[in-house]
């Protein structure tokens, strides 16, 4: 009563076996993940603490208290859902490191507010950021003089690698437009022109795309004249526009590339000018308005992004670097395709 | 001198931190690979155990020895080679826990055959088996008695569903068929005919995979009179003749599913007819030989599967099961989508 709950009490209450329970602190594989679940909420319920994480909440507070910054842009939707919850996760750890989270969300795209968010936060004693922004000469510079100060920065999902920052944490971003070429290729080609809609192409993850989408149809042959470009803003009723416009000046388009948000604006436009199934569909990320959108068939492919991980990660890096933890890089990811057939459910 | 090398020992040898060693030593993520090949290779070369490692060593040498017969296909290649790295890495953290393990290949594909290897096995003490054979009812019914006394015996990479086996240890191969048919559809789909070829149908795995596959492109309301069969015994000369044979008979071919092992034989005939790049493939798994083919356009799309995993882990399996430790389930693995643009490097 009273006293520090153990394994066997964990064990217990989860109904498995200690090694069971040993196996899921220590993130060893092949745990059912039913199980593992049960075992995290019996953890949760008793307060248990792994001796390792014990030992390090211990060592952690005797350290001095750090305070890290991280500035989003104003992006809706699964962007912001599923990195809030990386963010969130990161924030419950790092709270029994003595490490302090501020978190600054910016209103327009315009690089000076971002840069004035940042500003404030290095005013509010942050030694460390977290940076998704527009890539911009201002910001570049603003990290690249923090850098210089020996004030680690890290970006995550979109970067702005111009600005010597620590490193990027995100899908390698140009290679999953080439994907989106390939895929789409092979969909559309000899049938037809190509639409590519872009979101914001002063954010690098945009640009990005995009140029990787075009220099993998040019590599494959597909006549640079049959491939419209478009910037939509990740607005519903801009896409919707701009795709219906181009749907009726160019009868025969069979291919579209969603490579920002709104893709059931997108998918709309094609349902009201009668050519659903007709007109391919590739696009990013995953929720599940887009798994819909797979299940029906109006969109053909989807090429998923780890947002919750770009939450979580680049605090963890920023604590490590700066309490001189071992170095643990970004790591690669590989780029997953999703389809009717293989949408987890 | 002569004592027993201790975590700090491997750190130094691999140049690496304390930290970093534990996180290689609890499989713990965010660890760059490389990295991780030097710290192991540290604790090869100094016979570094973990204390975890040398605990479980210790019990199990206490237990009563073990013996555990695997009964392998006749296929070679890439089955072969990556299902022997993974039974040689399982072998070798058996052998410590004192446990041996038989393993006998058969050289047909005679039901009677594989009968009688794991009758012998069973003569020479095994009290679990891994199986990958043919499904047929004697072999059924051998494993259905095998179960019935206690004996436990788990499937791996084909299955015997109707044996009443412990657990299967392999891909959702139906839904790998399905994956198939959807990639299929897009690329030919109102361009012509299919032509699907399968390896062995008496193996389950074979079986499979078609049946998804044709159920699929039936949901997706390709014509039935379209689709062409053909059994290819995962052998080239065959695939060679009858991948030839099918696009001399319909001229207007536009898909190959090469549900068998002969991806090679497939690109050859297709190449001999002028027709590369005109005919899709869609095929299972990849070794150098599908990397290639997929680099020059020969092969759109490939499924991978974890084939080591599958050597692996049923010998862990049963030994757990037999030992009475916590029960690990075989878990439920995400089936990919490789093509040029996303092919690992």
């Amino acid at each position: 009563m009273g006293s520090r709950p153990t394994i066997q009490m964990v064990a217990e209450l989860a109904g498995v076996s200690r090694g069971t329970v040993d196996r899921v602190l220590n993130e060893r594989p092949h745990v059912n993940e039913a199980v593992r679940q049960r075992v995290l909420a019996a953890m949760r319920e008793l307060g248990y603490l792994s001796p390792r994480e014990a030992y390090r909440r211990q060592a952690d507070a005797a350290l001095r208290p750090l305070t890290l910054g991280v500035l989003l842009p104003n992006w809706e939707g699964q962007f912001r859902d599923e990195v809030t919850q990386g963010l969130r996760q990161a924030c419950e750890e790092l709270e029994a490191s003595s490490v302090r989270v501020l978190i600054r969300r910016c209103e327009t795209d315009l690089p000076q507010e971002a840069a004035e968010l940042l500003e404030a936060m290095r005013g509010e004693g942050a030694e460390g950021f977290a940076v998704c922004a527009v890539n911009d000469p201002a910001i570049q510079g603003w990290i690249a003089a923090r850098m210089a100060e020996g004030i680690p920065c890290v970006t995550f999902n979109s970067d702005l690698p111009e600005s010597g920052r620590l490193c990027f944490v995100g899908q390698s971003i140009r290679q999953a437009g080439r994907v989106a070429a390939g895929l789409l290729y092979k969909c559309a080609s000899g049938r037809g022109p190509i639409l590519a809609t872009a979101g914001n192409l002063k954010f690098d993850g945009h640009r990005q795309r995009l140029d990787g989408f075009l220099e993998r149809l040019e590599e494959l042959g597909f006549p640079a004249e049959q491939v419209m470009v478009r910037e939509t803003f990740n607005d519903y009723e801009t896409t919707l526009r701009v795709v219906g416009k181009a749907l009726e000046e160019q009868p025969e388009l069979r291919g579209v590339y969603m490579a920002n948000l709104s893709v059931s604006g997108c998918c709309a436009a094609i349902a009201r000018a009668g050519k659903s199934g007709r007109v391919h569909v590739v696009c990013h990320d995953i929720n599940e308005s887009v798994r819909q959108l797979i299940r029906s068939g109006a969109v053909d492919f989807t090429i998923p992004q780890d947002l919750r991980r770009q939450g979580y990660a680049p605090l963890l890096l920023l604590r490590d670097h700066l309490r001189k933890k071992s170095p643990l890089g970004p790591g690669r990811q590989q780029i997953h395709i999703l389809c009717a057939e293989n949408l987890e459910d």
